[in-house]
């Protein structure tokens, strides 16, 4: 089963994955991203990234061996498609963490992947804060609601929305939909006509 | 959200409600059956089911206050409408436990209810059983594969399927099935659209 992770920027999407691998739970593999930045002090091929120069990474989306990919700034940013199928085809579940962007690509090639939104809190908290004016002038809370309706109109496209209220609520909920999704029918049923042999 | 938990006769249908309702997760109401058959020692009103005569439960039918109801042999069973609404209506989850036809009657009724379909363990040791024949007769299989057959039919028209293999696991299961449903973006974006007024 593959699990897509994503949501607006600045939301914690990063903080909710490193807390997933962490936690006891954690019955997935983690698909690493492939890059065209320089490591940061410390970081490893392999396991934060896979580092890549850019005529490597043009050369993966030519032959098509990207499930998604992104060009932010000056440098690649995706995931390649060669890791993800390999623990896919092994039976274990994928988790990728990824830009709205990507996860619209991903859905579009794997319809029958998990696509969980995190949302940020303050999108619940925005009513109230709109009630009560006067902390916040008028520019700000136009701006807010643009934002928070980009955020409901990019909700659309998921499966689930996960409110980051608190990193190990929001973890706890999203092991649930991963159990939960294990067991819905038409993911189950094939393996079930086949113990028959129907 | 209506959450209807059903599966063929002997799963143990009533013995992991039981469990649901000892666990410290739950999060939702039990909603309690009616029947004509009498009250056996030690049960009580409006706990282990509705006790109504015959005149009454019809009446309830007639009136179209039963969610569903069957006949078994000479009595009635069924789920009164009324105590299942007034607790959707405070915003509280409410749970069946009941056969799969009543299932099948609420489906028509409630479509955005969560069905959960619990299914023997034996419907996964079927397989090795069939492989390994000697230990069961050739009627015995051929009866307990028409067995499997007609579950996994029933199974067709249900979200989730839930092995039984251990009560506890079954719970856990079902409860990280209801936390999933609470996050789907169906059930959750119409509450952020209010929010901010779109």
């Amino acid at each position: 089963m593959l699990i897509v992770l994503s949501g607006p920027s600045g939301v914690g999407k990063g903080t909710v994955r490193q807390a997933m691998l962490a936690d006891s739970f954690k019955d997935f593999k983690y698909s690493v991203s492939m890059t065209t930045r320089k490591p940061r002090p410390g970081e490893k091929d392999g396991a934060d990234y896979f580092f890549r120069t850019k005529e490597q990474f043009q050369q993966h989306i030519a032959d098509g061996e990207m499930l998604e990919w992104a060009r932010y700034v000056n440098n690649y940013y995706g995931t390649p498609l060669g890791p993800v199928n390999a623990t896919l085809d092994q039976g274990q579940d994928v988790l990728l963490e990824i830009e709205v962007n990507g996860a619209m690509q991903v859905r579009e090639k794997c319809p029958d992947g998990v696509f969980i939104f995190l949302t940020p809190p303050d999108l619940q908290e925005l009513k109230q804060r709109i009630e009560k004016r006067g902390t916040d002038d008028a520019a700000t809370i136009l701006k807010r609601m643009e934002k928070a309706r980009n955020e409901i109109k990019m909700m659309e496209n998921y499966d689930y929305a996960v409110v980051n209220d608190k990193v190990n609520l929001a973890v706890k909920r999203i092991e649930a939909i991963i159990t939960s999704e294990h067991n819905r029918v038409p993911r189950v049923i094939d393996r079930y006509r086949k113990m028959i042999g129907v």
